[in-house]
């Protein structure tokens, strides 16, 4: 396992890739059934006629996956203290079944709390790519990190 | 079943508000295991210890549901053509085992598609509201629709 990450360990301009999803037609189906019942995420027939032009994952489902890779890559073992939301999302191509996903992230930016020496704001640019290196999704978000020595970016 | 609604059933300044979503600790955990491993989301006790002082939804997992409220509320029964992404997130207060989570929502703006008469793209701010009427998040993004008359809007 690597280091444990700390806001000072965000440096803007790093690029780091990681994971390997698989993203099956069951579990597109069956995250669709609860949460995004539209017909392209449900019913391949239905798909086909949709925008989509066959069965995708929800881009909720998208999303979900990207925070998946990115608590198995880096957030779970760092001081991260979690986000208050996102700054921007876009789905820019389908998630297929069979799709092996992976992820580029980019800090854009770190800044220290102004009012809390013990913690600094990351904001970070996600791209989403296929196995073909194609980008499905692009989102970014800023995370709240604890800082190593707390007072020291003041 | 209400009327099925095409783009000309948008109008800037409508509200609406629907939904009674019961979110479980089961579901709660169930999501965090899959998505979103992180303590706050998956552990009463390390919860307790985070910012969010207790367990909590992902917010991906409060995302999810939205969709599920506005899918069953009016994308399901509409000219609805999936959406390019998301504005703006932002994850206001902590959801909570036992919620019962509802949703607002206000048309921001409606344009017909400058390329294709037979659509036009619909700009809705979502609030969701937990049983106290607390805003627990809010999430702006455009939805593409189908005319009920194609051209009609140019």
């Amino acid at each position: 396992m690597s280091e444990k990450l700390w806001f000072e360990d965000f440096v803007p301009g790093d690029v780091r890739t990681y994971g390997s999803y698989e993203v099956t037609r069951e579990e597109i189906l069956a995250f669709a059934a609860e949460y995004d019942p539209q017909p392209m995420h449900l019913d391949e027939e239905a798909a086909a006629e949709t925008l989509l032009g066959g069965l995708a994952a929800s881009g909720w489902h998208t999303c979900a996956i990207l925070m998946r890779l990115a608590a198995d890559a880096f957030i779970l073992n760092s001081s991260g203290m979690g986000a208050g939301g996102i700054d921007e999302v876009k789905w820019l191509r389908p998630v297929r079944p069979g799709d092996i996903l992976s992820v580029r992230h980019t800090v854009l930016d770190a800044r220290a709390s102004r009012t809390k020496p013990d913690r600094g704001f990351v904001k970070l640019r996600y791209e989403m790519m296929n196995g073909k290196g194609e980008v499905v999704l692009e989102q970014t978000n800023s995370v709240m990190f604890g800082l190593r020595t707390p007072g020291a970016a003041a």
